[in-house]
């Protein structure tokens, strides 16, 4: 019944399964204090729940564009970043427009273009490098009118970022750029790219913030390319809950750079350990997750011990690969423990 | 910057005016009582906020499918109906696909069709019988091959409804229907019509439930329908405090019932009474408000005594017209006062 572009995909889909140790999201394992829930909470009874959130969403663009030295008009606010960078392809991206990005890289990117009917271009690159594939999304935005690039940087899943000055050489060839920076604050990139007029930067609050429940995410770009995204996004797409957490949330950093300090620091410690596991290939990651090839298969031992990671071994470029996200301490020592027996 | 589509088209606007009486949105004039608020964010904090929501959003779509007798597979939920609608649009009508639907009706249909690159069939009606244009409908579902239908009974803005027999009737006619059913209870459609592989009906917790600040929509149909909805609609798109509030709701049907036997019986009281006021024509109407033609301008004259109306004026068909949410009893009465003061 449905549209034939639509019949061929397959749904996005998540391996459901119980274990104690959960790594297979890229949540941050520390949840928020519960004395600062129960504060925020005691105020939600107050708000009408009867009338629709702000059109607008006046307080937290104001609260995110404070924080960020920019104004209102430069950020939209959306029900996680998936529903933003949605918006922002419904927007840039019609029957044929030419879309560039690395694979493997977020699979919702290609579900989402192929919907809009674009062109998909995807630069299939190895991820042992660390690296996107600069030269060849370079060479492929030149060699088509009007493209529109999509980069993840720290990319999910391989972990590895646009080298230096890679942003402003896309930027200098042309693109639309659509930044995915979900993963931004594990890289030493917490601080947005100055603004652009072909450039579109997406942030969340579901990893370093650790608010993956609330569904929360924004973007930024001049005030012209929001009023377009805006066009095609849908209204009062943020509840009033989620956003006066967030709201909360930006009068307290630290809770923010706590957590990404900690979850670094194990990514670290994490990484030199898998990289000296006999079995495995860890690639080079700036991002809150490892992945890596195993010799063997893995997941299902590791399931057995109690760890769920990802499966990301249907990617291209990445059979027999897994993905862990960094946990806590005591987490991540369960993960190598296990790796060290099985792998 | 943006495909020619989206930068044609422009923004969904509401006129954001401060007023005592607020009845330009259709919302519940009725809160949910403070106590019952207070008894579901208190179990909110348990919650780990760091995690994301259930990926399937079992509970919600389980609860849903035992109060409508079906089962979770023949439930989605999202974030608001809107998100379930524009999914549903994304999966079943792309570049060229013809799309009927009566008009006025919600714009936003027509602005995702736009972007979708469908073919907008619209049937302009004029809203004084309070039907929906059945024949002209079918007729043009007729001369189209693969046609998709969006209907919504009772319309916004006009508060007319689908004929005897009329949905039946698309169906037979080889139609894919989009039901949106946000204004049922008002019509007395509580419930929804069988299950058809043609057919997706759209519910909110928005308006009868009166929980338009949480942003919590569903839709039905048959598993095979759901499965391609899903495809195109984004993952974790309920958070897990509107979701627990759906729950919760669910299993107190008599929050919902209370508030639309007082909606009812205000609307009927109020447009009898519009009815009767010189230089104002009030269109039948089954839903939670009355759409109004007035012979002088009266938008501002109403906002100047307090009360905020919606100036539909610029859709086709309802020059001249205001539209007025049914509000409390209290709130009515100043409508009322006000109307036969300035009409």
């Amino acid at each position: 019944m449905s549209r034939s572009a639509v019949a061929a995909m397959t749904a996005y889909t998540l391996d459901l399964r119980e274990a104690e140790v959960k790594v297979n999201q890229n949540e941050s394992p520390y949840d928020v204090p519960r004395a600062w829930k129960e504060r925020i909470l005691s105020r939600m009874a107050e708000r009408p729940w009867n009338r629709y959130p702000d059109f607008e969403s006046t307080a937290l663009r104001t609260a995110i564009a404070d924080s960020e030295g920019l104004a209102p008009e430069n950020i939209l606010v959306g029900n996680g970043s998936n529903e933003l960078l949605a918006a922002a392809i419904g927007a840039f991206v019609g029957p044929g427009t030419p879309v560039v990005f690395p694979r493997p890289a977020f699979t919702l990117y290609e579900k989402l273009l192929t919907v809009a009917g674009g062109l998909a271009l995807p630069i299939d690159f190895d991820p042992h490098s660390g690296l996107l594939p600069m030269e060849r999304m370079l060479a492929a935005v030149r060699a088509h009118e009007n493209a529109v690039a999509i980069v993840c940087s720290p990319n999910n899943p391989t972990g590895g970022v646009l080298p230096a000055g890679g942003l402003d050489a896309l930027l200098e060839s042309g693109a639309m750029v659509l930044l995915d920076r979900a993963y931004g604050e594990f890289g030493g990139q917490a601080s947005l790219p100055a603004l652009h007029p072909a450039l579109v930067t997406f942030r969340t609050f579901s990893k370093a913030w650790g608010l993956a429940a609330l569904r929360i995410g924004w973007c930024a770009s001049t005030a012209e390319q929001c009023r377009e995204i805006r066009k095609v996004k849908l209204p009062y797409s943020l509840n009033v809950i989620s956003e006066a957490i967030a709201v909360e949330a930006l009068h307290d950093r630290s809770l923010r750079d706590a957590n990404v300090a900690r979850i670094v620091a194990e990514r670290e410690r994490l990484f030199t350990a898998m990289r000296a596991v006999p079995g495995i290939t860890v690639f080079p990651t700036r991002a809150n997750f490892i992945t890596f090839r195993t010799e063997r298969p893995l997941f299902e031992p590791l399931l057995e011990r109690g760890i769920l990671v990802r499966d990301v071994s249907a990617y291209p470029r990445l059979r027999g690969c897994l993905r862990v996200s960094v946990g806590t301490a005591a987490e991540n020592d369960l993960v190598l423990a296990a790796l060290r027996e099985l792998a």
